[in-house]
């Protein structure tokens, strides 16, 4: 009883049962020692030696598979952490430095250095298994995405953003469209029609990178400031409706006939309903049960589960698989405890550990030196450049000044819309994998996805937003703005 | 003014700045509409019909790879979690119930009445991608496992938990490889020699499954229990002789000569003292500075990062990827709060999210079925049945009771020892992938892992563990049962 693990026996019991014990203890522990280690010794000296022979065993290579696999995803992690702190020292968002390091492993850079490299780092079945990781993430992702979506709530100001929203989506839209009909013939994809190019540069041109928004707002402080919250609305509404037109764009170039064009449209379309509807307000009716905000093993189990069927239902109508990952963040009730509880660590680790890989499989996809060899696809790449941050930076910011905002705060508010970041590359290989553009049209898209977003950072010095007022310049409480208004509303 | 999101203009300035701005606004809404819809629709017009004939459009799979990678991973976690679900209610621990999801997905269930659908949910890109998330969750699992094993504490107890432990270990060893001898020449696997055989089959019946270990404690509430804390010690160091044991076998396998065996073996040696020393001893050095246990993204994605490298290492020099990741845990401070917090959301994701598809992985390479329809394989089965619940239940319960447990206690230290679930799974794995035993073999071991496993609860009914007094009987804070003997030592 003495020395059980409680330690919790009077001294001198102790002694006594030590004195007790001792003899059969030692021989216990010499017997279960000695015999096994005998029986071990007698089987080893048993066992033939035949055919331990050298040729009887397959040489092994150094690193198998899943420790090649093992390697190149702490090449890539370590990478994405260096350039991701890079980018910050920069006065960068780090996503910036994660996805400059995914297209830096890639033939944009470390191909065109050492091109044996890209191919001994990853080979066809350690790319496979990155995919794995870089597909969940990407779905988990965009649930998240759509989650701040569903949560995004309209505080007054309902013309403003209104306006800005619609100046913001369409505006960028029309001038990518326009532009893409010359362009068009040059950079087609193989599997697209010019309509369909025309209209998948418009989407291209119209996204603002909504979470890459709210991370840039929270690093700058920006987030309780009018242009802030008025930019990250109308990202909300226009990466919904640029969203909704890839759909459509998609729908139109993947199903053949108009019936299944239509039968794709219903689906998708019923399957929209259905989850922003009786999903969401089935789920919505659920009470947070206990008082603490962790998630419960099963219902992360069932959430991954659910997001990946919806992801698969909305590829089975014809629309991309990440467009129903975005449905299925809108049906999650992001206002619960128990539904945030369960979200939160999922999409915390999908965008740190699993996004990295994404941004990888890009920039395997990608070579961004290419066309800068070019002169008439350097002047795309200009008049790409100009359209993109014009129509966002003008449009909305003169929608702005006209519904009263002081002319800083407008243009702070077409800088921010300006950031397309990482939502944008998503665009792009959707597209690029839908054969809507080509390699090089994949590329400058992207150099001009990464310009805008390098941009916002020093334009808003420029417009001064660090000077803004918060809130209009009256005092909030910390947390919610929309306190401050509805206190006064009892 | 009076339209900005913070909504805090007093009323009259609200219906001036609305009458100031009424027309200017719906002309700007107006022009932002029309206009960009004008471009559009002409843009439409315009773009030529030529080339939307649908023989110049590939036609897409109903799915490409990817959805079908989240069709599959939606099909895993939906099994997994129904499986769960019904172990629970069965009174068996729910990593049981996601064990056989697993395998009945495989050639041992859904192979045998639906051969084709095997094929077609998992061809090999999707499993390729599934084997990513396997992968990765697998590294983490094991540093989770490495993370508790060195938070293990012995408190009083030494003698009994030294006797208890060896016993634990050593017994099980030596029958497993007595009992290898005579079957090396009809299971021996193509890649090793008899001898790597048999020692591979002493560690397979000597595993304890740790992690299951600590999850059946806790759902029984044995967790304060005297034979509980004792088990569980025995299990930590049982699994750390049986991990040690494996790596030396798996050394000797894999290296060709003396010499690369003796690098392999030195480079395993100087790995383990390397994180175990100075690596661990310099994290524990970092002071929590923040009151925050929360993650920082860069930490979790360093994390990962390490990780995968220290499997890496360990894969290099010959022994398993895994037992690298198992000194990664064990270099971490997991007393640490920055530690333990960004640990947990990562070991919490792995075991809930992607466990599952290593079981996956698991089912589709065993086929637990075939062996049963042979007469020898059956006496051989039971042989090994036998072998493993006898010197697990007898040797360790035995030796506790010399060291003053009551019988009952005793009974229930080995019931709990002889669980060997998901370890002993990875351990088989691992000696099937380096082809030390054949596929009979590995089912065979299947079977002896599940029923050990799923032996557990009914007998720990039996013993009447419920019945078992908690520490000793006297009263306990609920949290940290050590505390009532520090406590009485001011």
């Amino acid at each position: 009883m003495a020395t059980t693990p409680t330690g919790s026996a009077p001294p001198e019991r102790h002694s006594r049962s030590h004195g007790r014990t001792r003899r059969p203890y030692w021989v216990a522990v010499s017997a279960t020692a000695l015999l096994p280690l005998a029986a071990v010794g007698y089987v080893i000296a048993a066992t033939p030696r035949s055919r331990t022979t050298a040729q009887h065993i397959k040489p092994t290579p150094l690193l198998d598979t899943t420790a090649h696999f093992l390697l190149a995803a702490c090449l890539v992690l370590a990478v994405a952490h260096l350039a991701g702190r890079l980018a910050e020292r920069l006065g960068q968002p780090k996503v910036i430095g994660e996805i400059c390091a995914g297209i830096s492993l890639g033939p944009s850079l470390l191909g065109r250095f050492a091109p044996g490299a890209v191919g001994w780092l990853f080979p066809q079945q350690t790319t496979a298994m990155l995919n794995g990781l870089a597909q969940l993430g990407l779905v988990v992702f965009m649930f998240g995405v759509g989650q701040e979506l569903g949560g995004m709530r309209l505080r007054g100001a309902a013309r403003q953003a209104l306006l800005v929203s619609q100046a913001s989506l369409l505006l960028p839209f029309a001038a990518g469209a326009l532009l893409a009909v010359p362009l068009s013939e040059r950079y087609l994809g193989t599997g697209g029609s010019p309509l369909a190019f025309v209209l998948f540069l418009g989407c291209a041109l119209s996204i603002t990178a909504f979470p890459v928004l709210a991370r840039i707002l929270e690093d700058l402080g920006l987030t309780r400031t009018r242009p802030g919250r008025l930019s990250l609305f109308a990202a909300a509404v226009g990466d919904g409706g640029s969203w909704l037109l890839l759909a459509v764009v998609l729908a139109v170039t993947q199903q053949a006939g108009p019936a299944r064009l239509l039968i794709g449209l219903g689906g998708a379309l019923a399957l929209a309903v259905v989850c922003v509807g009786p999903v969401r307000a089935y789920l919505a009716r659920r009470p947070d049960r206990d008082g603490t905000a962790a998630a419960s093993p099963a219902l992360s189990l069932l959430l991954v589960a659910g997001i990946a069927g919806t992801s698969v239902l909305s590829a089975s109508v014809g629309i991309h698989q990440l467009i129903g990952a975005l449905l299925a963040g809108l049906a999650w009730p992001a206002h619960r405890r128990w539904a945030a509880g369960a979200a939160a660590p999922l999409t915390a680790t999908a965008r740190t550990v699993l996004l990295p890989f994404f941004f990888l499989g890009f920039g395997l996809s990608v070579d961004i030196g290419s066309p800068s060899t070019d002169g008439t696809t350097a002047l795309v790449l200009a008049g790409l450049l100009a359209a993109a941050v014009l129509t966002k930076i003008v449009g909305p910011g003169l929608c702005a000044r006209l519904t009263g905002l002081p002319w800083r705060e407008s243009l702070t508010l077409g800088v921010l819309l300006n950031a397309r970041g990482l939502t944008e590359l998503v665009v792009l290989q959707i597209g690029h994998e839908a054969r809507l553009i080509d390699d090089r049209m994949l590329s400058l898209l992207t150099i001009v996805a990464l310009v805008t977003t390098v941009l916002t950072a020093p334009l808003l010095r420029l417009t001064g937003a660090h000077r803004l007022p918060v809130t209009g310049g009256e005092p909030v409480p910390p947390k919610e703005p929309a306190a401050s208004f509805s206190a006064r509303t009892p």
